[in-house]
């Protein structure tokens, strides 16, 4: 549903509920997509979400807003369910959306819902919730179609219509030996398209590219992009075929994971969570900017220093803002590019020098033409040694910042820190301090400040 | 291929060609899968890359090679190939990918491309490149599986067999009618299981979500992500089935269009190409830095005003760096959550005052909390008034930023102003000009300055 038309549902589905018109609401609720309730749902109070859920019709388009809704506002919304209520929903959930709410609830409700549940699924679920939520295990299906190699094309027909009616998304199909070892795929649209008795092992491909339960998300989803496949299987230490990751999920990683770069380079948590109360979010902003603060004081103790000799230039400290701005602008270009370009896998740590004598020659170029342009408004409005100093001060500045912005995020993913996290801070505040000090020091010098 | 494995198929394969081991190379160009020869790709020369191309054996192989290959390295290693010779591969490529490369060669050469191609072929890419590139028509397959109602389970595979055996995702096929339009879908995985004799009119989905040929392809990605389909049919002005566009395009589109707003936002071009001369990057990167050079010029002239009265408090300018820099800082926060939250449609624009409020309520809880932080500092350092001053410099410079960083997004996104190019310069901008406007003033007034 575009965006316009899921507004006017949105605004239809508010009046309905503030008019109390049960059976129009009824009707809207029973023929819209589980995904469409569930972005209405992020704009209702939870009163209006627990009307409107109760309106739900069967326990399938239930489960499916389950899976839809984001993960605080359904938390929220089962907080006063009846235990049996909710283990009738979560039944036809896939077992990966399970385990990652189970994950969110206390530890006794999640126990509580597991008693609740048949034996398998119980020790299915507890399986997964094992792994780590950001690895392959943790976003796995454990649903999915395991055949021997001298199956024959029409046995596996047969048994898609009986064993695996259940499984979410059969369009490859896995051939594992004996001890359950992956050893081919072969595609559900191959599999129609060949002789009945043909067996599996004779059209099975055995280069499957697979990952293992601790593969980290990202790379799980590099790897989804990387080779067009719909779905990766994945296995346990001993090559055992466990479960698999579908590009649906992928596609949720990706986002995810770029909302998360974007927002720890500004140091705004990690996670886009508009429900967050305004102390909450208050609290996550608040240590990236002390960072921002120490730099500051840094800057502050540096011009304290020549505060003296100040007094016979006070107009060299109209430049400060100009000199830093433009300083701390080119840096966040060169760590944008570079932050990103790891993320996406183009750029390489091979690349370290390269791009840094690169972004070098960048930031002078582009401080060249600034530094002239400034320098010469110095020149005209108070003297040319006074344009000298703020001209090479804004290409000493321009410079530096594309340097220390493309090498800092680099630096990070050498020693196997995060770039996104650690470069906005770091860059930031010692572009601020050398951008400060250089000028002043070139001052020095020139002026004999 | 896990990252560290291909860095290892990097240098195997940049040892080999130094030595010139055709043998080796020939063997293992031939066993890689093409996306992994991809990555390769970009960290060779084009005189390597030739070499290595011209080791891949199958003209399937070089198709694949071809589809993987981005855009600029490919239109350079073609430059020189016979027509001819590129004619054969691209007949091997799926349509979209042979539009998209068309439409980045010159006319001449596109066309004389075209003239090698069968009539059926070349009159169908024709059609593709009519559509633009960003929309739903310039990124659809127009091979797809479209079937009429009165068909049955066993027509269908039989079709599958025969005219379809083409279509690269045949995992969804759709119906029909006598227009040629769409009216129901069916999966795959849902025709294996029915009996043979059954009518795709009795099983088929009839509320398919479906785009049009002129859909921005954001709008389709986000479409594709809801619904977690694998691919999404794609109609005319006469809702005419005209392609479909795959989930594996779909991932492309996002991760692009989360780079190129990381980029466009840090005002550093639209596209991450490492292979960007230094001058072409510079060009690129130069006018965002005009903005900031702009207000780096206001702020130059409202200090500049105030010249005379300094020479008595020096010390004030001392605090332009951390004023600046707060405001700065906790702007971006600001922004950067707006402009991600409304593209990944977490926010709407219906929510301006609320997001609106709650920013200016953080940045005043911030403002106070490193207001208090800073004047402290000053009124130990100077006295009591310049530790007043320089504080609410600090409350409003932040408070004001928030308010900016948020508020800007929301109104560009609102006359459909793409928030992530105009935030960034406009934001950065007008924040450095209040914070040190703001400043002056209280000082001014407090400090009679």
């Amino acid at each position: 549903m575009p965006v316009d038309r899921t507004r006017i549902l949105l605004d239809t589905i508010k009046r309905l509920l503030r008019r109390g018109a049960a059976i129009h609401l009824h009707k809207i609720v029973n023929k819209t997509h589980a995904a469409d309730l569930a972005v209405v749902f992020r704009f209702l109070t939870l009163y209006e979400q627990e009307t409107l859920f109760d309106l739900v019709h069967t326990v399938e388009h239930k489960a499916m807003l389950f899976s839809e809704l984001e993960e605080e506002i359904l938390v929220k919304l089962i907080e006063d369910m009846p235990a049996e209520k909710i283990a009738e929903i979560l039944a036809q959930m896939p077992s990966d959306d399970v385990a990652d709410l189970l994950g969110k609830l206390s530890d006794d409700r999640a126990k509580a819902l597991l008693d609740l549940m048949t034996k398998e699924e119980s020790e299915e679920l507890e399986e997964l919730l094992r792994y780590d939520e950001q690895t392959a295990g943790g976003i796995m299906l454990p649903d999915f179609i395991a055949l021997k190699e001298e199956t024959t094309a029409r046995e596996t027909i047969e048994a898609l219509q009986k064993e695996y009616i259940d499984v979410e998304m059969p369009f490859y199909l896995y051939v594992v030996d004996d001890h359950g070892r992956l050893v081919g795929v072969i595609s559900l649209r191959q599999l129609v398209v060949v002789p009945p008795e043909t067996r599996l092992k004779s059209i099975m491909a055995t280069d499957v590219v697979s990952v293992h339960t601790n593969t980290d998300q990202e790379e799980v989803a590099r790897i989804v992009a990387r080779y067009n496949v719909l779905a990766v299987p994945v296995v346990d230490e001993s090559s055992k075929l466990v479960g698999i990751v579908t590009v649906d999920d992928v596609i949720d990683i990706i986002r995810e994971e770029a909302t998360e770069d974007f927002l720890k380079m500004a140091g705004a948590g990690e996670g886009l969570v508009e429900s967050q109360s305004v102390f909450k979010s208050t609290r996550i902003r608040l240590p990236w900017l002390l960072a921002s603060w120490f730099g500051g004081v840094i800057a502050f103790l540096i011009i304290g220093h020549f505060e003296r000799g100040l007094k016979n230039f006070v107009y060299l400290t109209a430049f400060i803002p100009i000199i830093m701005g433009m300083g701390g602008n080119i840096g966040t270009q060169s760590s944008t590019i570079v932050v990103r370009g790891l993320a996406t896998g183009q750029l390489n740590l091979k690349q370290i020098w390269e791009v840094m004598f690169k972004e070098l020659a960048i930031g002078f170029l582009l401080g060249f033409f600034y530094g002239l342009l400034i320098g010469f408004i110095a020149h005209v409005r108070y003297d040319p040694w006074s344009g000298v100093t703020v001209g090479l001060a804004v290409i000493s500045s321009m410079t530096i910042a594309a340097m220390v912005g493309s090498l800092v995020p680099m630096v990070f993913a050498r020693i196997n820190v995060d770039p996104a996290v650690a470069t906005g801070p770091f860059v930031t505040t010692s572009i601020d301090i050398l951008s400060v000090f250089f000028y002043f020091q070139i001052a020095t010098v020139l002026l004999h400040l």
